[in-house]
């Protein structure tokens, strides 16, 4: 075959649209700003307008209706992100190029990329987070998504507090401290200490407080899918002694109780590199939806 | 067919055997104490040789090996009754009993019978919880129960204290009050008030704080899985003003946050009378396998 596939990973900030060949090899990239929803659809397609492409993934922000047997299905749902709210991405990409298209949430492709060709490759099942500017997961069985009326939400679970973080306000703007991502998003820690996650070193107690909530992440995962694998992406696990904290408090939370594979290759980082994770799996969905 | 279905509900207190037919309808049942594994399960293949059985559906207390690749399968992993530990329940009745067998957990047993022939008879996913003794809880997406190198164990996930409650020890023997089974199981509620939880009144302000976690266990839920219907069983829960008060702190913890269907007919009791639904599931779960 000579026809290629087409990835959108559809951010709040940033659209990165991409064309790679049948083994998802990256052919080309674009990258541009997340704007008003028209022009930023027409960066796209005039993108894609340069290949021969044969299907597309998408990995949008959310919410967005992913049921392909809802009537909204394609749209953009109550996001902050005003001027999207009710657009429809899938019907404003399929008007200009009619090929098979999968969608989903951003990290539900994260998560089958991983799936697909990174650390859960080997795996029937996953759960893939992303720990940035926002919290979110998608989780993956005998390669199906999880999720039922509608995708999943996993950032925003409650949690318990750290005893030393009681007092914080947290920055979660539905769910204040509640939700894990008040607590333990990029902006949680910026709020917490002045500085970006990056900035802050590695001796800060900032780290013991975010080490306890992905663990306690961690653990509710290992409880409510008992994956084979548990992933963690964004700028915030990009630090091999968060994941190391992550590892032991999850020990001292289980306390023996549940079976767990080994630690250190249970709880892991993605290994598609350059973040890419996202841009493979909507590849992956691409050809299964072209391969329908 | 004039054969028979068999099922199999072996709780860490008490087994229930029962013998339905293709209609999943109860013909005889055998209900007596978890002795030792040996004498319990005598009793069960004993109940069964009256009956020509086609296939038995089994619904398990646990930790127990439910992946028929594992070569454990079948096996009563690390429970506290010492008694089964190792004890493998599949091989002792495929031994006397030679047809299909099924093997999964109490709680998924109890979420498939709902999702056959009770509260969620029309959906294509859900969750069922129960809280009684212990909190336990079985996830069915699509007709196959989420699990992946194992089975779930929802009822120990991490949760926000409740204001009022931040000095309570909790019950669980692994988690003491960190978990939902150590703040939120029948147990807890004597710890605190000293009445067993039937006997305590709808006034009390224990209820309040009870609801607190099992509306942040519902919605976590949503999150997590996105269900068309969450449903809770045990004793715990046999209260209307308890699911009341359940549907009501879900709103205020959501803040319109996500998507939810209506409340009312969201977050319910299983519609199968009498415990039923372990009974149900087995003899679908049976079924099934009889038919592969």
């Amino acid at each position: 075959m000579s026809k290629l596939l087409g990835s959108i990973e559809a951010g709040g900030t940033k659209f990165v649209c991409a064309v790679g060949n049948m083994n998802f090899e990256v052919q080309d990239t674009a990258v541009f700003p997340t704007g008003n929803p028209e022009e930023t659809m027409a960066k796209a397609i005039e993108f894609f307008s340069n290949y021969e492409i044969a299907a597309i993934g998408i990995g949008s922000f959310g919410p967005v209706d992913v049921n392909p047997n809802s009537e909204k299905y394609g749209e953009i749902l109550a996001t902050p992100k005003l001027e999207w709210r009710g657009f429809n991405i899938l019907k404003a990409l399929k008007k200009q190029l009619d090929v098979p298209v999968f969608l989903t949430t951003d990290v539900n492709s994260s998560a089958f990329g991983e799936y697909t060709k990174g650390a859960a490759q080997e795996d029937n099942s996953c759960v893939y987070y992303t720990v940035g500017t926002g919290i979110g997961g998608g989780a993956i069985q005998n390669g199906e998504f999880i999720g039922g009326f509608t995708h999943t939400e996993m950032g925003h679970a409650y949690v318990k507090r750290h005893p030393l973080d009681a007092d914080f306000k947290g920055v979660c703007p539905s769910h204040g401290a509640d939700c894990l991502e008040g607590l333990a998003s990029g902006p949680s820690l910026q709020a917490r200490t002045g500085l970006r996650g990056e900035k802050v070193g590695e001796e800060h107690d900032v780290w013991a407080i975010e080490a306890y909530y992905i663990a306690q992440l961690a653990f509710n995962t290992r409880l409510n899918f008992a994956p084979e694998r548990i992933i963690f992406g964004g700028g915030v696990m990009q630090q091999d002694h968060l994941m190391e904290k992550v590892r032991a408090i999850f020990k001292e939370l289980n306390n023996g109780y549940v079976d767990v594979p080994n630690l250190d290759t249970y709880i892991i980082n993605p290994a598609i590199p350059g973040n890419g994770s996202a841009t493979i799996g909507n590849f992956a969905l691409a050809l299964r939806e072209l391969k329908k």
